[in-house]
């Protein structure tokens, strides 16, 4: 059968996996002996190894960020409408690397992996992770891919803070650094959200206090609760409106009609909840909020953040977006003060649009299209 | 032991039931056989009986609105910075109505009463309420008090929704309407917290279907995680920021240091949600929250407001706070517009406040208790 992907698709990918045997001490003292990293790459390095993009994925994100995995999957990576060949990350000029972050659930070494000290699943004792470890992880990864420097490290929201955390750790190994609707540090409000998941995870019997591989159970209704209460926080209230308003799924509201009444709005969200809580692990949703929590770019700089990014080397670009309110343009705008503060080079954009805190990923948005790819095709190789 | 409650307390009350026995027909065309509504008093109803103010509260809210249970008691109703001698709703002028609506489980008739036709708690089977069903039994509660007409009928959030409707049901019951923090139908991101925070209840196994009394047991974990949702949404961001900021409870952020981190709004979000699952009944949670996304004020009006509102004849008072975000200034301004098309007399104030939805509760706010002070002083009894 004809292969069918689109022209300006990577096409067709093959993750591959990492080991690494050095141990690594990680952020809160404790160590991992070794580790695997899935990652995919994009495009060809080229011969000065100067071409390399790194991709930071988010909380639910993975290496599959673009292309696709057989002949006959039609759904594309995470992050396909920006990365390819004459996309804004030109994979005709550009050797992408996209890896599982190291706690994930999508192959690379976590909370479902065996804790080689029991035999068991790591579950609830997998160590804590914060945003720097995964830099550390991905600062190996390039060692290992024989590069130097990145070209550009790139992420949003999580993806952001760890691009942000690899200016500052290892200024001389990137050029530009591309800070996608991101925030310097979680607000009270974003902390609580992420601990009313985590409460919805832990609350469940089945997670048996994070043991439930063991057990032979999986807390699907927290996690499916803990993704509901994510979801509304990625989408405006406009965009939400406007998608799906107070429109019935079924029932009626005429006086006297007994049947009960359900709003698109939920049907939509319990979807969205019943489905990931089908392919995502639980305790990989929980370290992944925490290092969210637990990131402040300049906690390590006296908390100045001007101190923080003076260590900075790379260029940068911030994005955000109107409607973000997870993740406001007030946050990404502290980013540039700071950076501004700091003699940092950076070029800034608040993008109109109605796509809440998703919009970094929502395709057909020409004024963010146009930006970015200007942006990547600026950088030289 | 001497009385040492507040001189401008309405001092020791007692909450009064009434019996209701001529059937009722609910908007969904079910019938309650009969019901009862617990009932709060304070103040003086006069002898033209032309000084009644009735009190209709929100989602989690009762009947004792103000004053003490008992002597000993330093725990004041819900509403007492609001209502009292000398305060806004100022019970040396007014006779102050306030009652735990039916479907509540503070002792008026609800899912936790005996099911007259099975001799069991009628848990789930208790009927889905609509706020027009609250209204119609406020109706008849003013009718047994002797009273044919409000001098106001007052309600902040899901109580504004019940006032507003006051005005379109019993036009001639009332001469002012006094909305607050409220709208006249909830948007699709108002709808889907409300979802997520049903969803988190009817995932906790010890709901058994809303069956749980039967079986003994309590869905506090889920209801607990409810609360958390919908408390999240009561605070702004900022205010949230200001009270908790990123301020830590335990543990560390040193490097090397294991000790688990607890930021404060994770200790305090679960203290919350801990503490209302104790005391509040998680089908009247999930009844309250349906009736919230199910109200829309101009449904009937073929969703036109001005139609609506042309059919009241009160005046109005529209109160909102800048840092809401559940409900808007927004909200608000759109029932004025309506209001104000539709030709009737009405005072509008967006109090500048940092405490989000909350703010119609909380005291101390000079602008808030200065309008709403004088407002009600030139309601003619």
């Amino acid at each position: 059968m004809a292969n069918a992907f689109p022209e300006n698709s990577v096409g067709l990918v093959r993750p591959e996996v990492f080991h690494f045997d050095t141990p690594l001490t990680l952020a809160n003292g404790r160590q991992l002996a070794h580790y695997d990293l899935v990652v995919e790459t994009y495009g060809q390095l080229n011969a000065a190894k100067s071409n390399g993009v790194l991709i930071c994925h988010a909380l639910s994100g993975h290496h599959h960020a673009a292309g696709y995995h057989t002949e006959e999957d039609r759904k594309a990576g995470w992050w396909d409408h920006y990365i390819g060949p004459g996309k804004p990350i030109d994979t005709n000029r550009f050797f992408v690397v996209s890896l599982n972050n190291l706690g994930g659930c999508h192959g690379s070494t976590g909370p479902q992996s065996i804790n080689p000290e029991t035999g068991e699943p790591w579950g609830a004792d997998f160590p804590t992770l914060r945003v720097r470890d995964w830099v550390a992880t991905q600062h190996r990864l390039m060692q290992r891919l024989g590069i130097s420097q990145w070209a550009a490290v790139v992420g949003g929201s999580l993806g952001g803070m760890q691009a942000m955390r690899w200016s500052l750790e290892y200024p001389d190994c990137l050029r530009h650094c591309v800070v996608i609707a991101s925030a310097m540090k979680l607000s009270a409000q974003n902390i609580a959200f992420n601990e009313t998941a985590r409460q919805a995870i832990f609350s469940d019997p089945d997670f048996a206090s994070g043991h439930y591989l063991k057990q032979g159970s999986q807390p699907t209704r927290g996690l499916s609760v803990a993704r509901m209460i994510g979801h509304i926080t990625y989408l405006s209230d406009d965009g939400m409106g406007k998608k799906f308003g107070r429109e019935l799924r079924s029932g009626s509201f005429e006086q006297g009609n007994e049947e009960p009444v359900e709003f698109q709005i939920e049907s939509y969200l319990r979807h969205q909840g019943n489905s990931f809580s089908k392919t995502f692990d639980a305790n990989t949703y929980v370290l992944m909020t925490r290092a969210l929590d637990y990131f402040d770019l300049a906690r390590e700089y006296n908390h100045d953040p001007v101190a923080a990014f003076r260590n900075a080397k790379s260029k940068f670009l911030v994005i955000s977006f109107t409607s973000d309110w997870r993740f406001s343009p007030e946050r990404s705008r502290e980013i540039v003060n700071a950076l501004t503060r700091a003699g940092r080079d950076l070029a800034y954009a608040e993008i109109e649009s109605p796509f809440g805190h998703d919009a970094f990923l929502v395709p057909n948005q020409p004024r963010y299209e146009a930006l970015f790819r200007s942006y990547m095709q600026g950088i030289s190789i």
